[in-house]
């Protein structure tokens, strides 16, 4: 069962990172009718939307170690599967940003240089925010992020909505934070980029794992506290996900 | 019990001002793929969709003074309970203000004088719309806005999909009005930045209790007319929160 | 019943007219951050979803007399309760377009000879597009509009979702059709806005009653015979509206 | 059964490919306010949301070869019925075409030399993107659709959904793939307008067939694999169509 688990984890992140970060390299800046931060926003809250209905009931559809750690710090994940989980996001990332490069250097005048969806503070940040902005904003998105996931997929929340209040959640999460950092709240999706967008990339990309893994625990010790889960009760993985 | 709810309120309009407000500060506007007030329209209703997922079964989802009051007033909510989620509401939308301008400072040539997002009108609504004008968008709006939150968390009505409805209603309400007033519909979202913008702010701050008040009011008197639902049966709140 | 239900379709009618027409005046071509027409889309969409949340259970939420003609065609509401339902959608649109003047006219250098959201074809297309494609545009966009509401309302579909499909479908019917005639597949908010616009509005009005008219009954008629209902096992109104 | 399910699927593709197809030729680079590729995806995307409701229960809503190529192989659609359901998909497609010509027609300085929304490469590609990369994102992103479609249909996905994240999927994809190949995934789609489009669109056609069915197949037998699904116990058409 881990197996197709961690598979169904690679997928996602696959698609998290392919259809969030090629949005944004392809078609955000496209002249006259570019998508802009809107659709790069909608893309990678679509992406998690569309894979937690295919594989929610499969692995829980984390795609984020982030949300992995944060739902163990909430009592709702099993420590011992972290490991797993966060290697195959890694992977699914890093092969979503080799296909993406595949496809996006075919165009005439494609540039490396832009950064290809990368995550960066200061002289890397979209709008130039420096250090503190970009590590609060990263880590108080991932917080929040973590709350919605908790609460959204207690048992007394309407069940089957989940997927739209986590992945429209991602989207809003993006409308605000692009010209800050890019947008990461994900340390997966920020690895797969940085190794394409070079040297500056790799050595910002600590940020982009500490941030979101500081706020995800925060967020899911927030609302276990909130909704008074005894942990104990509720050891196992959420609700559409196979006990461990 | 009602701390946590309290608790509740106060983190989900931090969220509703933070990220609607945040997403106007630092994304609105951004050089050639800034998300406009389109994005800022699905900010705004994304984080209460969000929320009402998130925490509907712990406190309602109100975070609005006047979604409080209206609910009050069409039967929904037991008055004794307003003053300690209207407090919880402003203590939640200043934080959000804080945090706010901590990220959005870190920008070079960030510009408080461009109004924070905060409400006005006259010479400071962002189309020039005159005092009437703004009481009546705001009124109008709100009316509309309890009279959609009354129909949708109404027995009748299909079980799940009201944070839908009030999300994206409050989506819609902000594609009509914001360059009217800024738009606010929610006198807690208005405080806090008003905080930050200055003396104009405040001086004006009145309009954005007042008007979406006595909307929220005649919005929940409405609903409770039509609905021919009598009060005496229906003194709890909406029905994924706990009873008082 | 009859009067609340009618009181229903007057105040829906009213927003999909305040919302949607409130959106195109106000906000569409706002400079720098308009929301353009996928904002206007948007708003007529959510416009129909809130209030099908909202009403849907009092009145059947058609806000359309197109509609309300289309589902009697196609066996689902009684043709007696035609007249009345007609009346209040038409009354509730006009009132949304003195509100809507009342705000409109409120800002600097408002011009009602931008059209004030009315419809139009020939020299009063948005595009300029001819009589013919303005009729065939009007029909064959109401005739699925009605598709989908006869199909999404089917006893088969999944319960609930229906106010999505039919709100999300006239946001779809919009991001086709507004460069053609402003887009209207609805009788009542096309009488509306036109008594502020002018003569030429009054003199294109027919256009806007007859074409949506014909589309409704042909999409009522060409699902009814898709699905098999016998007409005569399903007189009442849709499911959640009360029986006549 | 099969008469009625088969006109289902040509009213399907007729209204995905008239108000996909539409909304680029109409409104994407109206003037000012033109939707863009953003209000394009998201038409695309709705018009599967809406007639998964409004047809899913009659014939399943394919609405395109690849899907229902790619359901068979992976165990979910009988292989005798493609044939007729490919066939109907295609006369859909062609009458859109037809119609969205009449109209579009219809406008001053209409020109189908602007391509007619055909699907191209190389010269072709709206950005210049060369054959391998139109090739890849093809195969890629249908793929992924279908591995969304076997997902969210899975006897184990929250029931009432799959049209959300079916749409919403195809949104997504647009949002990433117009700028290479104008988007395709739908072999059906491309065939209506490459019929107007001229020479170079049917030469180009064979891509737009051979990636999405190959992508299909792959998605198909992926999300097989990973659910276990023994194929003898799912040969019929998914949840909500009647066996064949």
């Amino acid at each position: 069962m881990m197996l197709r688990r961690c598979v169904a984890e690679a997928i996602g992140t696959f698609w998290l990172t392919f259809a969030g970060c090629g949005s944004a390299v392809i078609a955000a800046a496209f002249p006259q009718v570019g998508i802009g931060l809107l659709g790069v926003s909608f893309a990678f809250g679509l992406s998690v939307l569309t894979m937690a209905y295919a594989i929610g009931h499969v692995s829980g559809c984390h795609l984020n170690p982030a949300v992995t750690v944060g739902l163990a710090a909430g009592g709702r994940f099993p420590v011992r599967d972290i490991g797993p989980y966060v290697g195959a996001q890694v992977v699914g990332a890093v092969v979503a940003a080799v296909v993406l490069y595949a496809i996006a250097s075919g165009a005439p005048g494609f540039d490396l240089g832009k950064g290809f969806a990368a995550n960066g503070y200061g002289a890397h940040s979209p709008g130039g925010y420096g250090l503190v902005s970009a590590f609060l904003t990263e880590l108080v998105l991932t917080m929040m992020f973590l709350f919605i996931i908790m609460g959204s997929t207690h048992g007394k929340a309407p069940v089957g909505f989940a997927p739209i209040a986590i992945g429209l959640g991602l989207t809003l999460i993006h409308l605000v934070g692009i010209p800050v950092t890019n947008l990461s709240v994900n340390p997966a999706r920020s690895t797969g980029p940085a190794l394409f967008a070079g040297a500056w990339a790799l050595g910002q990309l600590w940020l982009f794992w500490v941030a979101p893994l500081i706020g995800g625990v925060l967020g899911g010790v927030l609302y276990r506290w909130l909704s008074e889960e005894p942990s104990a009760e509720v050891t196992g993985i959420p609700a559409k996900a196979p006990a461990a």
